[in-house]
């Protein structure tokens, strides 16, 4: 039961991003006040044929539209910025809040998007920005992106911790660590509820320092004879300044290719958290009149995405650089769940032409960006929370991740593993889960949001599965004879050149039933259409054993 | 240019798994003789939508089936043996030769497929087996499953050297380690050509044994103190010993479930493969009769398969196990590429409720069943081959195994990274590639062999990715006027609750259309059809910047 409205409360609503990786959300809630936490979104998985992208329900915020006091953003990954476009067009009044970095990030989408006017308002780490009863102050952390924050989100009845995505590197490429004395502090001053990242919290010891890539590269630098080729995510800019610091080391010029990873550069040298020194980035044009021991390369597609960069190399389809024998390709990226096989296919690819490839973490050419279980539990540790919620990860994650809390002394009573939707209610005397909102998917699919359903992809997979075959009969009503066809249409049932002959014999079936059927049933629509439904199914099963979506369609003339 | 008769010849064709993991099948052929080694399956990738199977092109073989004397099997895996049932209704006359745990998996299998007699021949490793001027003798090495041989096919030109799926495990379960001896005097006998495992070939150092497994299983059994569930592949057979030993060491019961488990246990005892103590195995509804402390039970679906027993069980689906908090559940197995989001649904699921979840590497409770580059190198040693073919993995692992062969001596020259269906023919002159045959996916589907062809694949994937939109309209061709529709019918396109109204609006843009037409117009059917694509089209479009298949269908009545 949620608090009555004179009992001072707190609410924290994970609407997405507990239970997956991806589309991470969460709303925090005080009497009159609520801010919003990240707006991600997911890429859908191989059963959601034809979607697009995967958002969250905005119902909830909707419901209390006139408490929303802002969207604060910790950094500027797409399962946390992704759903941004969509929230602004129906939350144009409410200010986004983020670092510089993360806020260049954000624009750059909302551009393809051509969004209105944003309320973009930026702070620095270490600033606290005020809505209403609630505190937020920005505290900074290492991630694989520069700009990433933690949230201290203090509110009358106590402090929420947001950890965002971090993981501590002791020897941060920025030179920067984690402010520990700040998170520090604020576990001193006691925080009644800690939400943090649990995308690691399956794996034993520390993530290594992004440093450990530097002397990867530093050695596969040193090893090559020709061009080097290395691929990342736009959005790295520590990974980006690696590369760019063994380019300079190593005497040779980058190029960046694309446009996302040439913004993010772009944005990022403005705004000092990328260090490019003068004349060492060329365009793609001017760095090839170099012999090829000192060229460079930067470009996407470390997830073999079919239209990026990399992908398009490796099947010699990119208008302006061609693989050859003696390139370095350097996949600094592992691959993301789901994504192995377009991964693998690419690595594939650049091999035949000769490239001599380097990926994985056996190389060292990648790290994670997410605390493992020794900072996680650090993390605890400084902050001492009461209450605990992992977040930012599939079930089994959340759950090693809340087992690790109770080693820190969390009371495992104060544990929740949450699942998206679950409202969990803070006052100076409990804390409990109180209700449940909706926390499903809402799937985007060319300019449809939200209106692809359960039907919709059941039908597309079943047409993916068999096929569809289509009968079509004209019958004159009154007089109970067929006009014209039956046709039969068919689209991924038989192959061709076979399929006319197929299709001659189900139409001869279908004219024998119909001609064997009386004139009474003739008369009734429904009932023609049945028998053309299993006659044709029947034909087709005994046939070829494929069931194909089947559709009767009967004109009356 | 192929050797003319006169000159003797071998030829080594490889008509699957070079370039992919699966459907593994190579053609060795003298001048009088062809002999296939294993004859495999591949599972269908997420693009071959509605494809059961995946097996080899057998055009080569039917081209000199008056030659083809026998189809020896290295081991009974899926990927070597898949095909077989295929293989058999075609050259019915052919034995299938192989180890007798090998021919009892290819039995179950042909159970399956209501196969007649198959001349099947067991053969003990160690043993030769003489097909005209081919030699095959059969030596013991160890994989992830007993029973399986590496084959040295000794013929008028020289030794093909094919070591089959294979480790060196230095401490296997059933005591008996590769069969060192005699791959060695098979190398100093002298080998042509060499044809070797490359799954692994990118890992570096040694394959840990199966003991190791062992270890890991003993602290679970140790730590457990209510029931522990295995999921495994049915054919480990080294993996079920292990559980069986752990299980009688710690006092408990075992219950297989599953029947190609249930098979397998039985076979494997029968021959002597598994040793199962008696009374240790019992149904599970005695076993359940026992305390959860002394229940073990083995099942199927470590890669996350929706119909097999783990997966069920994680879903409360499964009739006779209900799995409930304190259960620990080991997946012994680490996802095949693509199966990463199955396996880790089902661990979520699992987690969800309450079992203690063991998976991965990382715990130990899995070690590959394929040698990596320390025993690669060590075999290349051993057998000191003329020519070296890769074979067994993608063409990224082929080439890292080519260039580990050229570092044991290997002339550069004589590797040969084949692609499937690359004709190599060695005579005591050369060793070169001499041709090319077909060796491409050929599909099931249903009951169709091989008729699933790009088109209809092309076809699926549209309709999977946006669905399917009909427009039927009867035209009285004579007074060029529409008699009946048009009729507007979706699938996979509209969400329910709207599409009435978007089909509404679809038919009156429709119809306003049709009657925008000339007589002269109308009376060709091609050119209202192509009116009725194209406003039908955009009118989608424009709506929903969808692009579903559009199908037109006009009845002349």
């Amino acid at each position: 039961m949620p608090a009555p409205p004179s009992v001072p409360y707190v609410r924290v609503v994970p609407l997405g991003g507990c239970g997956e990786i991806g589309r991470n959300m969460t709303v925090v809630e005080t009497n009159d006040d609520m801010i919003v936490v990240d707006c991600g979104l997911m890429f859908p998985d191989e059963e959601m044929y034809g979607v697009d992208v995967v958002i969250n329900d905005f119902s909830y915020l909707r419901q209390r539209a006139d408490r929303l006091r802002a969207l604060l953003v910790t950094h500027g990954h797409e399962d946390h910025i992704g759903g941004i476009p969509y929230f602004v067009k129906e939350f144009s009044h409410v200010p986004v809040v983020g670092t510089a970095l993360t806020l260049a990030l954000i624009k750059a989408k909302s551009r393809e998007h051509k969004l209105g006017e944003v309320d973009f308002r930026t702070v620095v780490p270490g600033e606290h920005a005020v809505f209403g009863s609630i505190d937020a102050e920005f505290i900074h952390v290492n991630h694989s992106v520069a700009g990433a924050c933690a949230l201290a989100l203090r509110t009358p009845v106590g402090t929420i911790f947001h950890t965002g995505d971090f993981k501590f590197d002791q020897t941060p490429i920025d030179g920067r660590p984690a402010d520990f004395s700040r998170i520090a502090r604020v576990g001193e001053e006691g925080v009644l509820c800690m939400l943090s990242d649990s995308t690691n919290a399956e794996r034993a010891g520390h993530t290594l320092s992004e440093r450990v890539v530097g002397e990867a590269f530093s050695a596969i630098f040193a090893r090559a004879r020709g061009r080097i080729i290395v691929a990342s995510f736009a959005s790295n800019v520590p990974r980006i300044q690696q590369v760019i610091d063994q380019t300079e080391r190593f005497g040779r010029k980058i190029a960046f290719l694309g446009r996302s990873l040439q913004n993010v550069v772009h944005f990022a040298s403005e705004l000092g958290n990328l260090r490019l020194p003068p004349d060492l980035a060329m365009k793609l044009e001017q760095l090839e009149e170099l012999p090829p021991e000192q060229i460079v390369v930067m470009t996407t597609g470390s997830q073999g995405e079919p239209m990026s960069g990399l992908a398009r190399m490796s099947v010699r389809d990119h208008q302006r650089l061609r693989i050859v024998a003696g390139d370095t390709v350097v996949v600094s990226a592992t691959p993301i769940p789901g994504n192995e096989k377009s991964v693998y296919r690419t690595i594939n690819n650049l091999c035949k032409l000769g490239a001599i490839v380097v990926h994985g973490t056996d190389g060292r050419s990648h790290v994670s960006g997410h605390a493992s279980q020794e900072e996680l539990l650090l993390m605890l540790n400084l902050v001492r929370p009461e209450f605990f919620v992992p977040v930012h990860g599939e079930y089994r994650m959340l759950n090693a991740h809340g087992k690790l809390a109770v080693r820190t002394g969390v009371d495992a009573e104060n544990v929740f593993i949450a699942e998206d939707g679950d409202v969990l209610e803070f006052t100076h005397e409990y804390g409990d889960k109180v209700g449940k909102t909706y926390g499903g998917n809402v799937l985007v699919d060319g300019s449809g949001i939200g209106d692809v359903g359960e039907a919709v992809l059941r039908d597309r997979r079943a047409l993916a599965g068999d096929g569809i075959v289509m009968v079509v009969v004209a019958i004159d009503a009154e007089e109970a004879r067929v006009t014209a066809g039956p046709d039969v249409i068919a689209r991924g049932v038989f192959y061709l050149p076979e399929a006319d002959g197929v299709l001659d014999e189900l139409r001869t079936a279908l004219r024998a039933m119909l001609e064997s059927m009386s004139v009474e049933s003739m008369r009734d629509v429904s009932t023609v259409k049945e028998h053309l439904r299993d006659t044709l199914a029947k034909a087709i099963y005994t046939r070829t054993k494929r069931r194909p979506v089947v559709i009767p369609v009967v004109m009356e003339v």
